[in-house]
């Protein structure tokens, strides 16, 4: 297991985040000091780093150094962006450094793009995006395409450069937002024209877009605590601009779920992103939690160049499942029969990969609530894969996956608070997959794996269900059977379990389950 | 580490649980399959074990034996009580169970009561109580006494039985409820006086008793999910009894929190509860999760005579934190400055010996979540605190304690839902206490133990606080003094954060935090 430490030194906050990992295995955040140190304050006007925004950034990295130091953390790298790269007395500043043990990166404008992407393909399931970055001193706007960078630049749009250069006062009139406006309309004129041209989703990150859309989430009162994946939409965007430009400065804080020290620079970068869909004509953005420090994080991670994870939605239910160490072998049973009845029953659902992915995806998660405690593990599994990241899954999915998680062993499976984020036929979906997943469960409930194989057989009226065993399970007979009336409600079919020993042979136990959900038993 | 399984037969469920456990140290559920067995059914008629009965007690022994053995669990102990101890018949049932691999024991009636008693003893910081478990068969109540067991007994009053013997029909009657309570008045006669002339909290177990909690909490939106440690006040028992009473038995099920495979006999319990509540002038119970199979557990957790812990609520931080791995070391510096922090501020906050308890739990408790995951380890923990029993906390402590760990370095101390049940000076407490929380964390920013010892001095504006190290904490000075308006807020001063080089002596940095929470630092 190997540690690292990256500080991204942004012109308006500067962040340092700790990463355990094993290169390309697994990774975990495990600390973070985040500090709003402005080192783009007072540029605007001078072109330069103003003294006390200097000496702000030196105490930031002292600090950090100190941290790295105390932790025996070793040489940091420190990422520097718009600030540091265009200041005329950046070499002054850099000089200072001198004395730490640092890895110091004044990444160019293509490259602190190049890193966002990076981050974008390793936390979405896309190929291709646009790819927006607005940070304290400049925005990046890139593209991708079959998971690469293919261009993008950086302009200078920040959102302390903007404040500064336009919004200095505590009302904000109409003129200074066409001033502004207009502005950003010159620089973007290109980048917008492509963006019509050449249509993809848009994915955008930073703080300031963040934090935007954590206010939305808070207003609406949205179902799901996550930032990554988020889909703002323009609608959305035009009404909190509203709102900000109907307070003075002083009071834009008041909004829930502003940052406090975001809070007065943030109008800025709500304007640059309100032209951007405006003159795309775009309808949303979708949110990414991840941004340069993770992409600086993958070319460790990943030291192969293009530095991308294979398959984004399984290595992210992957690194969770590893984040709690749980019966591996069990874990594994429970995929290989979900899989099975899930296969089995298509000719009734349906259902197609994705369905397929989720439904694994369960399976492989079923029991990280474990890790909590026994006593109501299925609901903790619920909390735990809502209160993460899951790269690579749409809000929708990590829903239905937590749903899924949450009714692996007991409940009626129901949609909830989250019906409104989810899709009509979704009801059905979670009842079908649930059902599968719980049967899985119990057809493995001594978790010794004895249930090696189904043999299933659909007819009009029925499902019959053949364990194939070395000895007679009988308490995954008497449990699965309990699941009868779940598996009708999901399939319209009555469940019949049978037992089949292998290699002795011949030697069988029926169950069948009716409509009541009672059991009958044959010998033969 | 030892696995274990004890199957607890009782005459309405039967149950199986499993425990991972270092005798004395540590333990933990893993595993629980709960069958509705109703091995008392007909009994009341008959002084028998009913032939089906004994068939459906017969497959649940079957079930488990065959659960222990895939599970490779070794021999089960199985409990059985009132109906197995008193049914004419029983020796044809225990015949049955010669092939199996089973410790079988059948509890005498002071047998079951002390096993109640042992459980109590180990999960609620009391040393003198009145204990009541009611069964399907029994009733036990007995007495605790300087933790001890002195006396204790069963009656034929448990739920199947007396639902057979007085409350057949779908709607109960009044005539119906009135032979009832003569009943349970006349068995009970001399143990009401008892417990009228020596006086001392009721404690009450068993799956009636919760699941009328159960019912209450859903009812009245308590704000936390939790039985252990719920005080049932008699007016809340006699409105449910009410409304049981209202409905006919087969939409009794209806009542929100009620199992449904207990909804049709549960009112024969509050009826006896409601009696003894009545009878006796108590006006509260406090409801126990753990029971005789827990008591059962106790005697092989706790080898030695008389199987007590040595302190329950200190046992039950240690047991919480212990299934989360955490940086010990990390855990035991907080705890030290912590305390340093809170003995210090004695003069100011005037708090005693409980209160020190509650931040040493928080302190050793505040990093739990971090087994969730970073981001939000705070809320995390709190959860962790929240959805598990903590024997020998009342709940007023266990959310108090929750509250410590999720205000342990960020956000607002409030009591938040929870206000309404605590006390009124408790949103001051959990300021207080957060404060010396939240300072003894950021003292120990960098998780190295390096600020070895604080010395600290009060004045009328300022707390001055020296921080001890063998060089400049610079991460923690800074981080600390973040904390100033939380301080000030708490204690009324100003905080001062000094430090002190040991060894070397004499250079020191002073920072000194004023009201608006900037920083000054003096170089000497």
């Amino acid at each position: 297991m190997k540690r690292i430490g990256i500080v991204d030194m942004g012109s308006g906050t500067a962040r340092l985040v700790v990463y355990d990992f094993v290169a390309g295995q697994w990774f975990k955040l495990t600390d973070e000091i985040r500090e709003s140190v402005r080192l783009g304050e007072g540029f605007a006007a001078t072109g330069k780093l103003s003294d006390a925004a200097a000496a702000r950034a030196l105490d930031a990295i002292k600090l950090y150094s100190d941290y790295a130091k105390a932790t025996k953390l070793g040489k940091l790298t420190v990422i520097a962006t718009s600030a540091v790269r265009e200041a005329a007395n950046s070499k002054d500043f850099l000089r200072k450094l001198g004395g730490f043990d640092l890895e110091f990166q004044v990444l160019s404008g293509e490259d602190e793009a190049r890193y966002g992407v990076l981050a974008v393909a390793n936390s979405f399931q896309v190929s291709s995006a646009w790819v927006m970055d607005l940070g304290g001193g400049s925005a990046q706007i890139s593209r991708l395409e079959n998971r690469l960078f293919m261009g993008g630049q950086a302009f200078p749009l920040g959102y302390v450069r903007l404040t500064e250069q336009f919004l200095e006062g505590q009302k904000t009139s109409d003129a200074e937002v066409r001033r502004l406006e207009k502005f950003v309309q010159g620089q973007l004129e290109r980048t917008i024209t492509s963006m019509r041209r050449d249509t993809a989703p848009l994915i955008a990150m930073g703080g300031t877009i963040r934090n935007l859309a954590r206010a939305v989430q808070k207003l609406e009162n949205y179902p799901l605590d996550v930032l990554h994946g988020f889909e703002l939409k323009q609608q959305q965007l035009e009404d909190l601009t509203e709102r900000l430009l109907a307070l003075p400065v002083s009071e834009r804080g008041s909004i829930a779920g502003l940052h406090p020290d975001r809070a007065d620079a943030i109008l800025a970068g709500a304007l640059v992103y309100r032209t951007v869909l405006r003159e795309t004509a775009t309808k949303s953005l979708l949110i990414s939690g991840q941004g340069v420090r993770e992409g600086a994080f993958y070319k460790e991670f990943l030291p192969r160049v293009p530095h991308l994870l294979p398959e984004v939605r399984i290595f992210s239910v992957q690194n969770l499942f590893n984040h709690y160490a749980q019966e591996a072998k069990h874990t594994a049973h429970v995929r290989k029969l979900s899989k099975q009845l899930f296969m089995a029953l298509e000719p009734i659902h349906g259902y197609g990969a994705v369905d397929a992915l989720l439904l694994d995806a369960a399976a492989y998660l079923h029991d990280i609530g474990m890790a909590v405690s026994y006593h109501d593990h299925h609901k903790h599994g619920a909390y735990l894969v809502l209160n993460t990241q899951m790269p690579g899954l749409s809000h929708r999915e990590q829903i239905l996956l937590a749903l899924l998680v949450q009714y692996h062993r007991k409940g009626e499976p129901k949609l909830g608070a989250y019906k409104r984020i989810l899709e009509s036929d979704d009801e059905t979906r979670l009842l079908r997959l649930a059902a599968c997943l719980r049967l899985a469960e119990f057809l493995e409930r001594s978790r010794s794996g004895r249930v090696e194989n189904l043999e299933i057989k659909i007819s009009k009226d029925t499902v019959t269900v053949q364990l194939l065993a070395s000895e007679t399970p009988r308490v995954e007979l008497w449990e699965a059977a309990k699941q009868s009336d779940l598996f009708r409600k999901a399939f319209g079919r009555t469940l019949m379990l049978e037992s089949h020993e292998l290699q002795r042979g011949g030697t069988q136990e029926k169950r069948r389950t009716n409509a009541g959900g009672k059991t009958k038993r044959k010998k033969h």
